[in-house]
């Protein structure tokens, strides 16, 4: 792992949302604005399995996460790294993201991974490597 | 071209930062934080020729902008399609975009295509013929 500082860290966890980015079958990318919330070094986000961005993902291994304030001149940085579709343990990071979504101070109950199933819940974890495109971090 | 709504056109001029994704030469997703410019179903990005994401452009010939809005519930949509690198007839364009970097009521004199040459400033246009990741637009 790199690339991650505390500064960094912290402009992650005083924003919620970010523009995912994977590699589609044909080698263009795939951008949506996706929840997050991070874990150590890890971006996670709550998606299904069969959406396109999670078959980007599990295919490629790779994705990219771009972050920017709401207000100019938007401080903004890119995140990228390995990535990975997880099944299992996620109650507790799908709930973290879902308080995110519902914008309130405590996470839902988290629900089990078989009632994730049931519903094709999964999270795309992204292991940070890489930070590019730092702007306006002020120092 | 295709795509593209008079809604979403609305939506497009009443933002102006979006995220840009290329191809990498490695084939991974490439994201910033860049101004744009609508000119009819083209957006229009001021970047420098030796910058990653313009080589990605003129290699790939395909380019993708993910614009949100700063408030939840994030209204948001990803604009894709084919990508050139402009040199020529530049000057209205390059002074647009830094009217919306600037945050005033009118765009400074546009410079002439050798003076943007010569610091290097071209446009990034992509011909908008793909909207996906489309979301909270109303309706």
């Amino acid at each position: 792992m790199g690339g991650l500082t505390d500064q960094l860290r912290e402009f992650l966890d005083a924003h919620r949302v970010g523009v995912l980015a994977t590699a589609s079958k044909a080698g263009k990318p795939r951008q949506s604005v996706v929840y997050y919330v991070r874990d150590a070094d890890r971006l996670l986000i709550s998606t299904m399995s069969e959406r396109l961005k999670a078959k980007d993902a599990r295919r490629t291994g790779w994705a990219s996460l771009s972050v920017r304030a709401d207000e100019q001149p938007y401080p903004s940085a890119t995140f990228s790294g390995p990535a990975e579709i997880l099944t299992e343990n996620i109650g507790q990071p799908t709930a973290r993201v879902m308080q995110q979504i519902a914008d309130v101070d405590e996470p839902p109950d988290p629900l089990s991974d078989e009632a994730l199933a049931e519903i094709d819940r999964v999270i795309l974890a992204i292991s940070v490597d890489r930070v590019s495109a730092v702007t306006h971090m002020g120092e």
